[in-house]
Protein backbone atom coordinates (compact mmCIF):
# COMPACT_ATOMS: atom_id res chain seq x y z
CA UNK A 1 0.00 0.00 0.00
CA UNK A 2 1.28 3.46 -0.55
CA UNK A 3 3.09 5.13 2.27
CA UNK A 4 4.18 1.49 3.70
CA UNK A 5 7.52 1.87 5.35
CA UNK A 6 9.54 -0.03 3.53
CA UNK A 7 13.18 1.47 5.40
CA UNK A 8 12.82 -1.67 7.97
CA UNK A 9 15.28 -4.28 7.88
CA UNK A 10 13.16 -6.05 10.36
CA UNK A 11 11.52 -9.97 9.45
CA UNK A 12 9.10 -11.87 10.25
CA UNK A 13 9.09 -13.97 13.43
CA UNK A 14 9.70 -17.63 13.54
CA UNK A 15 5.84 -18.60 13.20
CA UNK A 16 6.66 -17.06 9.02
CA UNK A 17 8.57 -20.54 8.48
CA UNK A 18 5.44 -22.42 8.59
CA UNK A 19 3.50 -20.41 6.01
CA UNK A 20 3.14 -22.97 3.07
CA UNK A 21 4.88 -22.90 -0.48
CA UNK A 22 2.77 -21.98 -3.59
CA UNK A 23 2.74 -23.90 -6.29
CA UNK A 24 1.77 -22.45 -10.05
CA UNK A 25 0.24 -24.92 -12.28
CA UNK A 26 1.10 -24.10 -16.00
CA UNK A 27 1.06 -20.57 -15.51
CA UNK A 28 0.53 -18.47 -18.41
CA UNK A 29 1.77 -14.81 -18.31
CA UNK A 30 4.89 -13.81 -16.85
CA UNK A 31 3.45 -11.40 -15.32
CA UNK A 32 1.21 -12.91 -12.82
CA UNK A 33 4.43 -15.06 -12.17
CA UNK A 34 5.76 -11.83 -11.22
CA UNK A 35 3.01 -10.05 -9.45
CA UNK A 36 3.01 -13.68 -7.60
CA UNK A 37 6.05 -13.48 -6.24
CA UNK A 38 5.51 -9.97 -5.01
CA UNK A 39 2.02 -11.24 -3.39
CA UNK A 40 3.87 -13.41 -1.72
CA UNK A 41 6.98 -11.96 -0.15
CA UNK A 42 4.39 -9.26 1.06
CA UNK A 43 2.76 -11.71 3.15
CA UNK A 44 6.20 -13.46 4.45
CA UNK A 45 5.75 -17.10 1.71
CA UNK A 46 9.17 -17.61 0.59
CA UNK A 47 8.84 -20.52 -1.52
CA UNK A 48 7.67 -20.57 -5.03
CA UNK A 49 7.22 -23.64 -7.43
CA UNK A 50 6.82 -23.35 -11.03
CA UNK A 51 5.29 -25.95 -13.09
CA UNK A 52 5.95 -26.35 -16.96
CA UNK A 53 5.70 -22.16 -17.53
CA UNK A 54 3.93 -22.01 -20.74
CA UNK A 55 6.70 -19.19 -22.08
CA UNK A 56 10.20 -21.16 -20.70
CA UNK A 57 12.16 -19.79 -17.76
CA UNK A 58 13.45 -17.43 -16.46
CA UNK A 59 10.97 -14.84 -18.14
CA UNK A 60 11.88 -11.13 -18.14
CA UNK A 61 8.20 -9.95 -17.60
CA UNK A 62 8.21 -12.07 -14.56
CA UNK A 63 11.34 -10.08 -13.00
CA UNK A 64 9.56 -6.75 -14.06
CA UNK A 65 6.59 -7.16 -12.37
CA UNK A 66 8.11 -8.45 -8.91
CA UNK A 67 9.41 -6.13 -7.01
CA UNK A 68 10.85 -6.97 -3.95
CA UNK A 69 9.66 -10.25 -4.65
CA UNK A 70 12.19 -11.04 -7.19
CA UNK A 71 14.44 -13.14 -4.67
CA UNK A 72 11.04 -15.59 -4.36
CA UNK A 73 11.75 -16.09 -8.52
CA UNK A 74 15.70 -16.57 -8.06
CA UNK A 75 15.21 -19.51 -5.95
CA UNK A 76 12.19 -20.77 -7.62
CA UNK A 77 11.85 -24.29 -8.44
CA UNK A 78 11.18 -25.18 -12.01
CA UNK A 79 9.38 -28.51 -12.83
CA UNK A 80 8.43 -30.48 -15.64
CA UNK A 81 5.26 -31.94 -13.31
CA UNK A 82 3.25 -31.27 -10.72
CA UNK A 83 3.56 -34.52 -9.45
CA UNK A 84 7.27 -33.39 -8.68
CA UNK A 85 6.87 -30.14 -7.38
CA UNK A 86 4.32 -31.72 -5.09
CA UNK A 87 6.12 -34.50 -3.89
CA UNK A 88 7.71 -32.97 -0.42
CA UNK A 89 4.52 -31.55 0.94
CA UNK A 90 2.41 -33.34 3.13
CA UNK A 91 -1.06 -31.06 2.87
CA UNK A 92 -1.86 -29.03 -0.36
CA UNK A 93 -4.63 -27.03 -0.77
CA UNK A 94 -6.03 -26.55 -4.69
CA UNK A 95 -7.74 -23.41 -5.26
CA UNK A 96 -10.43 -23.20 -7.47
CA UNK A 97 -13.95 -22.19 -7.90
CA UNK A 98 -15.03 -24.39 -10.27
CA UNK A 99 -17.57 -27.04 -9.08
CA UNK A 100 -15.80 -30.32 -9.62
CA UNK A 101 -17.82 -33.89 -9.26
CA UNK A 102 -14.65 -34.89 -7.00
CA UNK A 103 -15.47 -36.10 -3.07
CA UNK A 104 -13.05 -33.49 -1.99
CA UNK A 105 -14.01 -31.22 0.94
CA UNK A 106 -14.54 -27.33 -0.25
CA UNK A 107 -13.07 -25.01 2.26
CA UNK A 108 -13.15 -21.14 2.50
CA UNK A 109 -9.66 -19.14 2.60
CA UNK A 110 -9.79 -18.82 6.17
CA UNK A 111 -10.93 -22.43 7.03
CA UNK A 112 -7.89 -23.85 4.55
CA UNK A 113 -5.48 -21.40 6.55
CA UNK A 114 -6.64 -22.61 9.71
CA UNK A 115 -6.14 -26.39 8.84
CA UNK A 116 -2.84 -25.68 7.36
CA UNK A 117 -1.56 -23.51 10.37
CA UNK A 118 -2.48 -26.15 12.30
CA UNK A 119 -0.80 -29.24 10.22
CA UNK A 120 2.65 -26.97 9.99
CA UNK A 121 2.62 -26.05 13.21
CA UNK A 122 2.27 -30.26 13.89
CA UNK A 123 5.54 -30.87 11.78
CA UNK A 124 3.92 -31.09 8.40
CA UNK A 125 4.97 -29.16 5.22
CA UNK A 126 2.06 -27.31 3.64
CA UNK A 127 1.85 -25.93 -0.09
CA UNK A 128 -1.14 -23.92 -1.68
CA UNK A 129 -1.86 -25.44 -5.55
CA UNK A 130 -2.92 -22.73 -8.43
CA UNK A 131 -3.76 -23.05 -12.08
CA UNK A 132 -3.06 -21.68 -15.38
CA UNK A 133 -4.74 -18.06 -15.58
CA UNK A 134 -7.35 -19.72 -18.52
CA UNK A 135 -8.98 -23.17 -17.57
CA UNK A 136 -8.11 -23.11 -14.55
CA UNK A 137 -6.98 -26.83 -12.34
CA UNK A 138 -7.62 -29.99 -14.32
CA UNK A 139 -9.36 -32.70 -12.50
CA UNK A 140 -5.91 -34.44 -12.34
CA UNK A 141 -3.83 -31.67 -10.81
CA UNK A 142 -6.87 -31.46 -8.19
CA UNK A 143 -6.24 -34.91 -7.39
CA UNK A 144 -2.90 -33.60 -5.75
CA UNK A 145 -4.74 -31.57 -3.37
CA UNK A 146 -6.09 -32.89 0.28
CA UNK A 147 -8.71 -30.38 -0.30
CA UNK A 148 -10.30 -27.30 -2.43
CA UNK A 149 -10.26 -23.54 -1.49
CA UNK A 150 -12.97 -21.89 -2.95
CA UNK A 151 -13.20 -17.99 -2.23
CA UNK A 152 -16.91 -16.54 -1.92
CA UNK A 153 -16.33 -13.45 -3.62
CA UNK A 154 -19.06 -11.95 -5.45
CA UNK A 155 -20.84 -14.15 -7.33
CA UNK A 156 -21.87 -11.23 -10.25
CA UNK A 157 -17.85 -10.99 -10.80
CA UNK A 158 -15.59 -14.11 -8.84
CA UNK A 159 -12.57 -13.72 -11.24
CA UNK A 160 -9.54 -13.10 -9.39
CA UNK A 161 -6.21 -12.93 -11.31
CA UNK A 162 -3.50 -14.96 -10.20
CA UNK A 163 -1.41 -12.63 -8.28
CA UNK A 164 -4.75 -11.46 -6.20
CA UNK A 165 -5.82 -14.86 -5.90
CA UNK A 166 -1.80 -15.61 -3.96
CA UNK A 167 -2.52 -12.17 -2.44
CA UNK A 168 -5.69 -13.37 -0.93
CA UNK A 169 -4.49 -16.98 0.08
CA UNK A 170 -1.18 -15.29 1.63
CA UNK A 171 -3.01 -13.33 3.65
CA UNK A 172 -4.94 -15.58 5.06
CA UNK A 173 -2.87 -17.99 6.42
CA UNK A 174 -0.28 -15.36 7.07
CA UNK A 175 -3.26 -13.95 9.78
CA UNK A 176 -4.35 -17.11 10.69
CA UNK A 177 -0.41 -17.58 11.90
CA UNK A 178 0.06 -14.23 13.25
CA UNK A 179 -3.49 -14.44 15.33
CA UNK A 180 -1.18 -16.78 17.84
CA UNK A 181 1.73 -14.85 17.66
CA UNK A 182 2.60 -12.16 20.28
CA UNK A 183 0.83 -9.11 19.41
CA UNK A 184 2.41 -6.26 17.67
CA UNK A 185 2.51 -3.63 20.16
CA UNK A 186 -0.27 -0.61 19.00
CA UNK A 187 1.96 2.68 19.33
CA UNK A 188 1.93 4.24 22.79
CA UNK A 189 -0.05 7.13 23.36
CA UNK A 190 2.23 10.24 23.83
CA UNK A 191 0.54 11.39 26.53
CA UNK A 192 -0.57 9.59 29.23
CA UNK A 193 -4.06 9.35 30.07
CA UNK A 194 -5.67 11.65 32.16
CA UNK A 195 -7.07 10.30 35.73
CA UNK A 196 -10.31 10.74 36.78
CA UNK A 197 -9.42 14.05 38.76
CA UNK A 198 -8.41 15.69 36.39
CA UNK A 199 -11.32 14.66 34.48
CA UNK A 200 -13.65 15.44 37.14
CA UNK A 201 -12.15 19.04 37.56
CA UNK A 202 -12.47 19.42 33.84
CA UNK A 203 -16.21 18.59 34.09
CA UNK A 204 -16.46 20.90 36.57
CA UNK A 205 -14.84 24.09 35.19
CA UNK A 206 -16.47 22.86 32.45
CA UNK A 207 -20.61 23.04 34.06
CA UNK A 208 -19.26 26.04 35.94
CA UNK A 209 -19.08 28.20 32.54
CA UNK A 210 -21.84 26.61 30.54
CA UNK A 211 -23.92 27.60 33.65
CA UNK A 212 -23.15 31.36 33.18
CA UNK A 213 -23.75 30.90 29.20
CA UNK A 214 -27.05 29.67 30.24
CA UNK A 215 -26.63 26.32 29.20
CA UNK A 216 -28.65 24.27 30.94
CA UNK A 217 -32.39 25.81 30.20
CA UNK A 218 -34.02 23.69 32.94
CA UNK A 219 -32.23 23.30 36.24
CA UNK A 220 -33.86 19.67 37.09
CA UNK A 221 -32.22 18.30 33.67
CA UNK A 222 -28.71 19.44 34.54
CA UNK A 223 -27.02 16.64 35.79
CA UNK A 224 -28.51 14.47 33.07
CA UNK A 225 -27.47 16.91 30.69
CA UNK A 226 -23.79 17.30 32.14
CA UNK A 227 -23.57 13.05 32.50
CA UNK A 228 -24.28 13.12 28.49
CA UNK A 229 -21.18 15.95 28.05
CA UNK A 230 -18.94 13.63 30.01
CA UNK A 231 -20.24 10.24 28.59
CA UNK A 232 -19.37 11.80 24.87
CA UNK A 233 -15.48 12.90 26.42
CA UNK A 234 -15.51 9.90 28.30
CA UNK A 235 -15.27 8.26 24.99
CA UNK A 236 -12.41 9.41 23.49
CA UNK A 237 -10.31 7.66 26.33
CA UNK A 238 -8.16 11.32 26.99
CA UNK A 239 -5.36 11.59 27.58
CA UNK A 240 -3.32 14.41 30.03
CA UNK A 241 -2.59 16.54 27.28
CA UNK A 242 -5.97 16.04 26.04
CA UNK A 243 -6.98 17.65 29.43
CA UNK A 244 -4.99 20.21 28.96
CA UNK A 245 -5.77 21.36 25.15
CA UNK A 246 -9.25 21.45 26.58
CA UNK A 247 -9.00 23.55 29.03
CA UNK A 248 -7.14 25.74 26.78
CA UNK A 249 -10.20 25.35 24.55
CA UNK A 250 -12.44 26.87 26.96
CA UNK A 251 -10.57 29.69 28.01
CA UNK A 252 -9.89 30.49 24.21
CA UNK A 253 -13.98 30.30 23.69
CA UNK A 254 -14.61 32.72 26.48
CA UNK A 255 -11.94 35.29 25.46
CA UNK A 256 -13.50 35.02 21.98
CA UNK A 257 -16.97 36.06 23.48
CA UNK A 258 -15.31 38.76 25.43
CA UNK A 259 -13.42 39.94 21.91
CA UNK A 260 -16.78 40.41 20.29
CA UNK A 261 -18.44 41.81 23.70
CA UNK B 1 -8.65 -16.81 -9.37
CA UNK B 2 -8.35 -18.80 -12.49
CA UNK B 3 -11.00 -21.15 -13.21
CA UNK B 4 -13.73 -18.79 -11.47
CA UNK B 5 -17.27 -19.55 -12.84
CA UNK B 6 -18.36 -15.89 -14.24
CA UNK B 7 -21.59 -17.61 -16.04
CA UNK B 8 -23.89 -16.89 -12.96
CA UNK B 9 -25.85 -14.12 -13.17
CA UNK B 10 -26.37 -14.77 -9.05
CA UNK B 11 -25.93 -11.17 -6.48
CA UNK B 12 -25.13 -11.46 -3.10
CA UNK B 13 -27.35 -11.43 -0.62
CA UNK B 14 -28.41 -8.02 1.18
CA UNK B 15 -25.69 -7.83 3.83
CA UNK B 16 -23.93 -6.68 0.44
CA UNK B 17 -25.27 -3.40 0.98
CA UNK B 18 -23.57 -2.32 3.74
CA UNK B 19 -20.26 -2.80 2.56
CA UNK B 20 -18.17 -0.24 2.45
CA UNK B 21 -17.26 2.92 -0.23
CA UNK B 22 -14.25 3.19 -1.47
CA UNK B 23 -11.94 6.82 -1.51
CA UNK B 24 -9.14 7.21 -3.89
CA UNK B 25 -7.12 10.54 -2.90
CA UNK B 26 -4.99 11.60 -6.06
CA UNK B 27 -4.39 8.33 -7.33
CA UNK B 28 -1.95 8.60 -10.15
CA UNK B 29 -2.08 5.74 -12.94
CA UNK B 30 -5.40 4.80 -14.39
CA UNK B 31 -4.45 1.28 -14.51
CA UNK B 32 -4.48 1.04 -10.40
CA UNK B 33 -7.65 2.80 -10.63
CA UNK B 34 -8.77 -0.07 -12.90
CA UNK B 35 -7.19 -2.77 -10.55
CA UNK B 36 -9.06 -1.12 -7.72
CA UNK B 37 -12.41 -1.18 -9.11
CA UNK B 38 -12.34 -4.81 -9.96
CA UNK B 39 -11.16 -5.53 -6.56
CA UNK B 40 -14.48 -3.73 -5.57
CA UNK B 41 -16.47 -5.80 -7.37
CA UNK B 42 -14.92 -9.16 -6.92
CA UNK B 43 -15.54 -8.23 -2.91
CA UNK B 44 -18.94 -6.84 -4.37
CA UNK B 45 -18.36 -3.05 -2.83
CA UNK B 46 -20.32 -0.89 -5.40
CA UNK B 47 -19.78 2.64 -4.12
CA UNK B 48 -16.31 5.02 -6.01
CA UNK B 49 -15.04 8.37 -5.37
CA UNK B 50 -12.22 9.69 -6.80
CA UNK B 51 -10.49 12.79 -5.57
CA UNK B 52 -8.77 14.81 -7.84
CA UNK B 53 -7.02 12.32 -10.11
CA UNK B 54 -3.44 13.39 -11.56
CA UNK B 55 -4.54 12.12 -14.90
CA UNK B 56 -7.75 13.82 -15.50
CA UNK B 57 -11.23 11.55 -15.44
CA UNK B 58 -12.40 9.57 -17.02
CA UNK B 59 -8.88 7.64 -18.13
CA UNK B 60 -8.96 5.15 -20.63
CA UNK B 61 -5.89 3.30 -19.09
CA UNK B 62 -8.32 2.15 -16.12
CA UNK B 63 -11.28 0.86 -18.07
CA UNK B 64 -8.89 -1.32 -19.63
CA UNK B 65 -8.13 -2.37 -16.48
CA UNK B 66 -10.87 -2.49 -14.35
CA UNK B 67 -12.47 -5.96 -16.50
CA UNK B 68 -15.96 -6.76 -14.75
CA UNK B 69 -15.67 -4.01 -12.49
CA UNK B 70 -16.13 -0.92 -15.32
CA UNK B 71 -19.43 -0.58 -14.45
CA UNK B 72 -18.21 1.05 -11.01
CA UNK B 73 -16.16 3.59 -12.74
CA UNK B 74 -18.38 4.49 -15.08
CA UNK B 75 -20.99 5.55 -11.27
CA UNK B 76 -17.52 6.81 -9.57
CA UNK B 77 -17.91 10.05 -8.36
CA UNK B 78 -15.11 12.82 -9.13
CA UNK B 79 -14.50 15.19 -6.39
CA UNK B 80 -12.23 18.17 -6.12
CA UNK B 81 -11.40 17.94 -2.33
CA UNK B 82 -11.40 14.49 0.20
CA UNK B 83 -13.76 17.04 2.26
CA UNK B 84 -16.50 16.80 -0.29
CA UNK B 85 -15.86 12.98 -0.78
CA UNK B 86 -16.07 12.25 2.91
CA UNK B 87 -18.48 14.56 3.49
CA UNK B 88 -21.66 11.70 3.77
CA UNK B 89 -19.76 9.12 5.68
CA UNK B 90 -19.93 8.52 9.21
CA UNK B 91 -17.01 6.38 9.87
CA UNK B 92 -13.66 6.40 7.72
CA UNK B 93 -10.59 4.05 7.88
CA UNK B 94 -7.44 5.48 6.70
CA UNK B 95 -4.97 2.63 4.99
CA UNK B 96 -1.32 3.71 5.78
CA UNK B 97 1.59 1.49 7.06
CA UNK B 98 3.24 4.88 8.16
CA UNK B 99 4.03 5.68 11.87
CA UNK B 100 2.23 9.15 12.70
CA UNK B 101 2.42 11.36 15.35
CA UNK B 102 -1.46 11.36 15.87
CA UNK B 103 -3.22 9.88 18.38
CA UNK B 104 -5.67 7.99 16.61
CA UNK B 105 -6.19 3.93 16.75
CA UNK B 106 -4.44 2.06 14.55
CA UNK B 107 -5.97 -1.43 13.49
CA UNK B 108 -5.83 -4.33 11.94
CA UNK B 109 -7.63 -5.34 8.63
CA UNK B 110 -9.75 -7.66 10.77
CA UNK B 111 -10.50 -5.22 13.40
CA UNK B 112 -11.45 -2.72 10.87
CA UNK B 113 -13.62 -4.75 9.10
CA UNK B 114 -15.29 -5.66 12.28
CA UNK B 115 -15.56 -1.87 13.65
CA UNK B 116 -16.91 -1.17 10.41
CA UNK B 117 -19.75 -4.15 9.34
CA UNK B 118 -20.94 -3.06 13.28
CA UNK B 119 -21.46 0.71 12.54
CA UNK B 120 -22.89 -0.40 9.27
CA UNK B 121 -25.53 -2.71 10.38
CA UNK B 122 -26.60 -0.14 12.92
CA UNK B 123 -26.85 2.41 10.21
CA UNK B 124 -23.62 4.26 9.69
CA UNK B 125 -22.42 4.85 6.56
CA UNK B 126 -18.54 3.49 5.98
CA UNK B 127 -15.93 4.48 3.54
CA UNK B 128 -12.07 2.94 3.20
CA UNK B 129 -9.61 5.88 2.50
CA UNK B 130 -6.58 5.03 0.14
CA UNK B 131 -3.79 7.68 -0.75
CA UNK B 132 -2.17 8.51 -3.35
CA UNK B 133 0.58 5.59 -5.07
CA UNK B 134 3.84 6.89 -4.47
CA UNK B 135 3.22 9.08 -1.60
CA UNK B 136 0.31 7.76 0.58
CA UNK B 137 -1.86 9.65 2.81
CA UNK B 138 -0.80 13.16 4.40
CA UNK B 139 -1.54 14.10 7.68
CA UNK B 140 -4.89 16.43 6.41
CA UNK B 141 -6.08 13.79 5.41
CA UNK B 142 -5.34 11.01 7.85
CA UNK B 143 -7.18 13.33 9.92
CA UNK B 144 -10.57 13.00 8.54
CA UNK B 145 -10.71 9.51 9.34
CA UNK B 146 -11.58 8.09 12.07
CA UNK B 147 -9.18 5.02 12.11
CA UNK B 148 -5.79 3.95 10.82
CA UNK B 149 -5.63 0.70 9.29
CA UNK B 150 -2.56 -1.07 8.92
CA UNK B 151 -1.50 -4.18 7.65
CA UNK B 152 0.75 -6.37 9.32
CA UNK B 153 2.66 -7.79 6.16
CA UNK B 154 6.38 -8.83 5.58
CA UNK B 155 8.71 -6.14 7.33
CA UNK B 156 10.96 -6.82 4.94
CA UNK B 157 8.68 -6.48 1.50
CA UNK B 158 5.22 -4.48 3.05
CA UNK B 159 4.39 -2.19 0.00
CA UNK B 160 1.33 -3.70 -1.36
CA UNK B 161 0.04 -1.50 -4.84
CA UNK B 162 -3.42 -0.16 -4.46
CA UNK B 163 -5.44 -2.74 -6.25
CA UNK B 164 -3.77 -5.26 -3.99
CA UNK B 165 -4.34 -2.74 -0.87
CA UNK B 166 -8.03 -2.60 -2.25
CA UNK B 167 -8.81 -6.07 -2.55
CA UNK B 168 -7.19 -6.81 0.97
CA UNK B 169 -9.36 -4.86 2.65
CA UNK B 170 -12.62 -5.51 0.64
CA UNK B 171 -12.39 -9.02 1.04
CA UNK B 172 -11.93 -8.39 5.05
CA UNK B 173 -14.97 -6.63 5.27
CA UNK B 174 -16.71 -9.02 3.14
CA UNK B 175 -15.66 -11.99 4.97
CA UNK B 176 -16.39 -10.10 8.51
CA UNK B 177 -20.20 -9.10 6.83
CA UNK B 178 -20.71 -12.66 5.46
CA UNK B 179 -19.55 -14.51 8.50
CA UNK B 180 -22.58 -13.02 10.34
CA UNK B 181 -24.80 -13.05 7.36
CA UNK B 182 -27.75 -13.61 9.66
CA UNK B 183 -27.27 -9.73 10.80
CA UNK B 184 -27.52 -9.88 14.47
CA UNK B 185 -29.55 -6.13 15.21
CA UNK B 186 -26.66 -4.09 17.26
CA UNK B 187 -28.35 -1.93 19.85
CA UNK B 188 -29.30 0.97 17.74
CA UNK B 189 -27.66 4.16 18.78
CA UNK B 190 -29.82 7.11 20.37
CA UNK B 191 -28.44 9.55 18.01
CA UNK B 192 -27.15 8.89 14.45
CA UNK B 193 -23.59 9.00 13.86
CA UNK B 194 -22.62 12.35 12.68
CA UNK B 195 -21.54 12.36 8.73
CA UNK B 196 -17.86 14.19 8.08
CA UNK B 197 -19.60 17.25 6.76
CA UNK B 198 -21.24 18.13 10.13
CA UNK B 199 -17.64 17.33 11.75
CA UNK B 200 -16.14 19.16 9.43
CA UNK B 201 -18.34 21.88 10.26
CA UNK B 202 -18.46 21.93 13.75
CA UNK B 203 -14.65 21.96 13.58
CA UNK B 204 -14.44 25.19 11.33
CA UNK B 205 -16.97 27.36 13.44
CA UNK B 206 -14.56 25.40 16.61
CA UNK B 207 -11.18 26.98 14.74
CA UNK B 208 -12.69 30.74 14.01
CA UNK B 209 -13.59 31.14 17.28
CA UNK B 210 -10.17 29.35 18.58
CA UNK B 211 -8.69 31.89 17.00
CA UNK B 212 -10.43 35.07 17.85
CA UNK B 213 -9.81 34.26 21.35
CA UNK B 214 -5.76 33.88 20.85
CA UNK B 215 -5.90 29.77 21.37
CA UNK B 216 -2.87 29.64 18.63
CA UNK B 217 0.08 30.90 19.53
CA UNK B 218 1.86 30.02 16.84
CA UNK B 219 0.14 30.58 13.27
CA UNK B 220 2.85 27.72 11.90
CA UNK B 221 1.63 25.35 14.43
CA UNK B 222 -2.38 26.12 13.96
CA UNK B 223 -2.80 23.01 11.46
CA UNK B 224 -1.36 20.99 13.87
CA UNK B 225 -2.71 22.10 16.76
CA UNK B 226 -6.35 21.75 14.89
CA UNK B 227 -5.23 18.50 13.98
CA UNK B 228 -4.54 17.02 17.51
CA UNK B 229 -7.90 18.37 18.54
CA UNK B 230 -9.91 16.84 15.42
CA UNK B 231 -8.30 13.35 16.50
CA UNK B 232 -9.30 14.29 20.30
CA UNK B 233 -13.21 14.28 19.05
CA UNK B 234 -12.84 11.77 16.47
CA UNK B 235 -12.19 9.36 19.06
CA UNK B 236 -15.59 9.92 20.95
CA UNK B 237 -17.58 8.48 17.62
CA UNK B 238 -19.75 11.75 17.54
CA UNK B 239 -23.11 11.28 16.28
CA UNK B 240 -25.60 14.01 15.31
CA UNK B 241 -26.27 14.99 18.53
CA UNK B 242 -22.95 15.36 20.35
CA UNK B 243 -22.28 17.53 17.56
CA UNK B 244 -25.08 19.76 18.22
CA UNK B 245 -24.56 19.50 22.08
CA UNK B 246 -21.16 20.75 20.61
CA UNK B 247 -22.14 23.49 18.95
CA UNK B 248 -24.24 25.00 22.21
CA UNK B 249 -21.10 24.58 24.01
CA UNK B 250 -19.54 26.65 21.74
CA UNK B 251 -22.29 28.93 21.95
CA UNK B 252 -22.33 28.56 25.59
CA UNK B 253 -18.72 29.40 26.39
CA UNK B 254 -18.49 32.43 24.35
CA UNK B 255 -21.65 33.39 26.71
CA UNK B 256 -20.21 33.01 29.34
CA UNK B 257 -16.85 35.44 28.38
CA UNK B 258 -19.53 38.22 27.30
CA UNK B 259 -21.36 37.66 30.82
CA UNK B 260 -18.16 38.67 32.54
CA UNK B 261 -16.74 41.20 30.43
Amino acid sequence: MAGTDMTTSARDGDWARLLPAVILMEPQMGENIGASARAMKNCGLECMHIVNPRDGWPNPAAEAMASGGSDILDHAGLHQTLNEAAAPYTMIGATTARKRGMTKPALTPDEAARRMAEHARSGGKTALLFGPERAGLNNDAVAVADFIITVPLNPAFASLNLGQAVLLMGWACRRELMADAPPVMAEPPESPPAAAGEKAYLFTTLEKHLSEGGFFTSPDMQPVVMRNIMALFQRADLTEQDVRTLHGIIKSLRRSGDAQA
